[in-house]
């Protein structure tokens, strides 16, 4: 029997994904060679500190400071890059793609952020970037957006993207506990990094909106295209409302294409408490996809983690090594092709139901100036709820569901309220409903 | 530029998927060449019955009776086979393999009854047979099980296969209506066969078992070796007593492997309502799968139906178009490479809880003689429910939810009850509880 072809795979980064992907190798690397008909072969990891102990064995002789070197060896075939950031990560990526060697990598902010140089590099050097990992951890729905669902064109996505997000929220509702405390608890807890800005304020989620959006229409998406909106600050009470009136408050990711343009937006909204994306608790990812052929699918799983994201490293290095033996790429990079750049909608035209919660005093002649002003910007009301008055409150909260309306009729009606002098003390708080239709 | 490749596709049997897969090459054929770089070309469509109007518009010069005629044609590169059932289909599937042609199926009875020798001559032929269209409709869940999640040693799969069945549970589940009612109902509706057989008593799931497993564990899976019961005469009040104490049934098609072998079963189950797979109504269809690295991840979309079908049948025709341009088969076929075959547990091994409703009179009596033979078997019993007895009825039915238990205790548990003459008038109705732990 001839000897099993190997493929040389070099580790940039040996964080907690890295020594998962480590880790994995080592344990399934005879299941992997039997599935693939080739072998995984680790050459080498990189990174500079070497004293941390990760927790999985490997041969000291694997370990160096040198990325550059290992990148260049001949016996190194793939590249997986589990750096993060924008910096090294990105320097050494191209060095990669320079040699054409493919790259494996789970960053996001790198794709989101430099995807069109990136692609471009591959492209140039006949070679490719795989990035399953970047997307929903273990969930292979980059291999399902780009080669499951190839025969559709796809009318929506929606997202819940950020494990961590995810995890206050659903706490949040089941302990009815304040935004605050929830995140230092998950702080202590280790899902919320010490500086939770880039999970919390919604980045970490456009990022991934970015590249799924990138994928699904075939083309760059600029990151500042995507509005953001983050979950800092949600009120428990307005958790406890949406949950009375049969919703429940989720980070989305909202991708939509349509003859009259692409929406990538981040932003909480309300989710009925009966659709499946409202059952997604804890650090548990999920992605709905919507093809103009197969209707609608959905996708769950461990969104982040050691071990999950490895699983996605790992199938990325599958294919990569698969795809070397047949001799180069296999998909074209279809999400850089150059072609007509897509046309993102005007924010203002975008036509969604939204939740209002109110701070009133005067209730009866609040309520109607309020009704008037909508009214005048054609914003029909789907229901009305009036809670009671914290005890010695001043104002009182009234929640108006609004029927659909343009987003720009919406701003123009709330900027008018909000002029109101004397009837509502506080901003109003607002959400998109997300019916999903 | 130069002129893009083309892939030459034949059609074989022109039913509802056949004129889906005709309509998606036509309606997305220009998106399809973008993403892929290569055209996929409808070269013929091969039915016996060319009067019928198939709702799809096709250049009458494409249609032929003559199967074989078309897969011989040199500018034929692609076969999908549509025809269905193990006759005609296995004949020409078999006649393109021998020509080294790829083939696209949807057809699980012929995988499940005939894979070992069609996997054994694609492969002898340096060809593939791709099957996504087989399982679970537009689901991408083939693809998931043997790329997505190939780093992974899969520890179960629990499956909603047929949306048949899951209509009619669902159905008789909210309409509290009984199965045949239900049944002429989906029948007129569309949603059920004239001859329901091959969907209510199972054997549609069993195939589709046999595929999944034995991409999972590697091997020939054979029919024989999955055990099958169906929904038929399943009792609406077994519906409304499950869901008195939060459970719902379904059809599951149950694959679990461990150290111990493997298990691979078609059963109605009793599933939390908490459960993600509850939650799965009509004619949906959804697929949970447990890796050992990825954890759970759960798979979800249309089961059945034109459209959703042909998106997957063109998706595989695509990956197939790739590989022949990059020169032949990309994945060795690691659902039948020659191995150790599996080792099937002994079923009377396989530890569950059960439901269990009997039909008793003089209930203290007999109660306590039940409990004393579950006893005598170890078989714990984790609660108890009686109902009142119908108006008039000469028994009371009695709900006992037992512990974990070997099936061969239960069995025999159970013989030894059906033997006490009198105290039971009924058979003993079982069902699995699947805790998914």
């Amino acid at each position: 029997m001839a000897k099993m072809k190997e493929v040389g795979v070099a580790v940039l980064g040996f964080g907690t994904v890295g020594a998962g992907v480590v880790d994995t190798l080592a344990k399934n690397g005879d299941l992997l060679a039997e599935r693939l008909g080739l072998r995984l072969v680790l050459r080498g990891v990189a990174d500079l500190d070497l004293a941390t102990d990760r927790g999985v064995a490997v041969d000291p002789a694997l370990l160096t400071t040198d990325g550059a070197g290992l990148i260049a060896r001949p016996d190194v075939d793939v590249v997986v890059e589990l750096i993060g950031g924008t910096g090294a990560a990105k320097d050494l990526a191209l060095q990669a793609l320079r040699r054409g060697k493919p790259v494996v990598t789970a960053n996001k902010k790198l794709l989101a952020e430099h995807g069109e140089e990136i692609h471009r590099v591959a492209e140039e050097n006949q070679t490719e970037i795989l990035f399953e990992a970047s997307v929903g951890g273990g969930i292979p729905i980059i291999k399902a957006l780009r080669e499951g669902l190839c025969a559709n064109r796809i009318e929506s996505i929606y997202g819940i993207l950020n494990g961590t997000c995810n995890y206050v929220l659903t706490r949040m509702e089941e302990a009815h506990l304040p935004f605050e405390t929830v995140l230092r608890e998950a702080q202590a807890a280790g899902f919320a990094e010490a500086d939770p800005s880039l999970d919390i304020d919604g980045h970490d989620t456009a990022h991934k909106a970015a590249v799924l959006a990138s994928l699904a229409y075939g083309c760059n998406v600029p990151l500042a295209k995507v509005r953001v909106a983050g979950i800092r600050g949600i009120a428990a009470a307005d958790i406890a409302y949406a949950a009375d009136m049969g919703y429940r408050i989720k980070l989305l990711a909202l991708i939509e294409g349509g003859a009259d343009g692409v929406e990538v937006s981040v932003q909480p909204a309300l989710v009925p408490h009966h659709h499946q994306l409202a059952a997604v608790g804890g650090v548990f990812n999920a992605v709905l996809v919507r093809g103009d052929v197969v209707g609608t699918t959905l996708y769950y799983g461990r969104g982040a983690g050691r071990a999950a994201t490895a699983s996605a490293v790992v199938a990325d290095l599958a294919d990569a090594a698969l795809n070397l033996r047949a001799g180069g790429r296999r998909r074209d990079l279809s999400a850089v092709r150059a072609r007509a750049p897509v046309v993102f909608r005007d924010p203002g035209e975008i036509v969604a139901r939204h939740y209002l919660r109110f701070s009133m005093r005067d209730l009866p002649g609040t309520l109607a100036k309020v009704a008037t002003v909508l009214g005048a910007h054609r914003i029909g009301i789907d229901s009305v709820m009036q809670k009671e008055a914290a005890k010695g409150a001043a104002y009182v909260p009234v929640i108006i569901v609004t029927g659909p309306a343009k987003e720009r009729e919406m701003a123009a009606a709330l900027a008018e309220i909000a002029a109101l002098a004397g009837v509502t003390d506080r901003p109003t708080v607002t959400y998109r409903i997300e019916d999903f239709e």
